[in-house]
């Protein structure tokens, strides 16, 4: 490694996690690191711990940064419109980094349009011209690739398909509506379901409450894929259903974009990966023929540096 | 006019008409016809047809044919793959139409695709780089335009929006699957919806029966719309269902793609005009804010004759 060469540092600021990477020639990983999410955490926290990152990484010299976060971005002023993860709106988030880091190569993206854009380019979508990348975590969202180049609309805000209506008239959704496939599908909407499910009956839950320190308000995504995991009926029930009703957002998606290849990832997929084979195979069942003969559907490659990959090479590509 | 301009045909293959239109320089429409189709038109029938048109208007010269038909088209070939309307499977179209009529620049395409390119290149698409248009009719179908030219995805097929799925596990559709958009919303669905209703209550869907000369079986979107013109109480609630089911789907579609404009159209629209204002309505009030708040919701401006004038604009085009 030389001061001479190009490095690109990515950072992902999730909801729990933020993670940092720097990237060389070709994509290649030199370094990375990740700390935990505060509660409310706000600008000057990140600002001090891409300094820190940044400082702590310095025989890289890097002269370009990406940023990928969840919520909606300005894309000319860089700014956080808002996220509602953090809670954030109108936060000049390019600005104030151009002004603290001293660099004026930054760009700041959604965090799936990072996402997407590192599978394409380095992962599961390598090679395909219209591709959508899908991640399931707390909530669902998307990025698209169309004719061989990111596409995020005409307001920078494509490929909310967390929001694709799922159930007419349906659950209460985060975004205020309802029957959302997120307020079904994500892990948020998961553990919502198996809560009240609990509630109504207590005994058939056992095996998940147990999971979740005996606290049915504790039950998550997570102590769900746990109880799955040691066969509780009413865990497999609820992930059969919710493989179900992510094929059921898959699948519109697939008829309106009619995509060469859809990846699927984020934490609800890793941590319960019989869910991926229910998705695909109930997709490729409900979708349209034409659609769907010759379509692919493959599982994220790059995993949790997904976001530090991509806003890496989404800041250097441009 | 004179034989050294320019001309273009363009056939619009629907399940009811079957139209013809010849265009000039600018698209200008010189000449136009209609015929009803039989049932069971197959493709004799429809090259007839455009042979008698041709034949008719033989003072234009028409060099380039663009057709417009519903289904599944392979888009080297010009072969329709599917048409469900018509049930051709693997009929070479363009080939017979070339050899046929002697004419070696036709363009074969899904109507709703024609639909859209004419909308954007003289309707109400005009100056849009992203857009969707829908079309409400027997069926539910639409057509895209992204970064300023036509999408049809990686399979010639995309814009199936009225296969997307808004009732997990609802109403069957002609598709085989359950919860489609059509199934809820088409003109094919909402007459079934008021024939299971007016079964079960006779007396409340009295109105309605009397639009459709007195038997239940004889409902029809027309018919229903009759029926909510003269203020019937049970076509009222129905329409206003339609206008949610359909504002369920256009409201996903735009959390999708973040389109600049959604123009809607199509026989079912057209029928019953105070549909599009519930549907505007309810996808401004559901769609996501950052993708609904400067977007436009317009209603197509070129009515039955979209779909020649598409036809031959993208014929033209090419």
């Amino acid at each position: 490694m030389s001061s001479d060469l190009v490095y690109t540092a990515g950072v992902d600021i999730g909801g729990t996690n933020l993670r940092f990477g720097i990237f060389g020639a070709g994509g290649k990983q030199e370094s990375d690191s990740r700390i935990l999410m505060p509660k409310a955490a706000d600008v000057d926290f990140i600002i001090r711990n891409i300094k820190k990152f940044l400082y702590d990484n310095k025989k890289y010299n890097v002269k370009t940064l990406g940023i990928g976060i969840a919520g909606q971005i300005d894309a000319e002023s860089g700014n956080i419109i808002f996220s509602p993860n953090l809670n954030w709106r109108d936060v000049p988030l390019k600005k104030r980094l151009e002004e603290e880091l001293g660099l004026n190569n930054i760009l700041v993206a959604n965090d799936l349009t990072a996402i997407t854009y590192g599978e394409w380019k380095y992962g599961a979508g390598k090679g395909f011209n219209n591709l959508i990348c899908i991640f399931v975590g707390t909530g669902i969202g998307s990025g698209i690739i169309i004719n061989g180049s990111l596409y995020t609309g005409c307001f920078n805000s494509a490929g909310e398909i967390g929001h694709t209506r799922i159930v007419s008239g349906g659950r209460k959704c985060t975004c205020g509506n309802y029957g959302c496939l997120e307020a079904y599908a994500g892990g948020h909407g998961i553990a919502s379901i198996a809560i009240e499910r609990a509630y109504a009956d207590r005994t058939a839950f056992q095996d998940v409450i147990n999971e979740s320190g005996g606290v049915i308000e504790s039950i998550t995504a997570k102590s769900i894929a746990e109880a799955y995991k040691a066969g509780s009926k009413e865990a497999v029930r609820l992930i059969e259903e919710t493989g179900k009703y992510l094929s059921d957002g898959v699948a519109s998606a697939v008829n309106l974009l009619s995509p060469c290849a859809v990846i699927l990832g984020g934490g609800v997929l890793d941590g319960i990966p019989e869910l991926f084979n229910i998705v695909k195979t109930e997709t490729l069942k409900r979708a349209l023929k034409a659609s769907s003969s010759n379509l692919k559907i493959l599982r994220s490659v790059l995993g949790e540096d997904a976001g530090i990959i991509g806003a890496a090479a989404l800041a250097s590509s441009v």
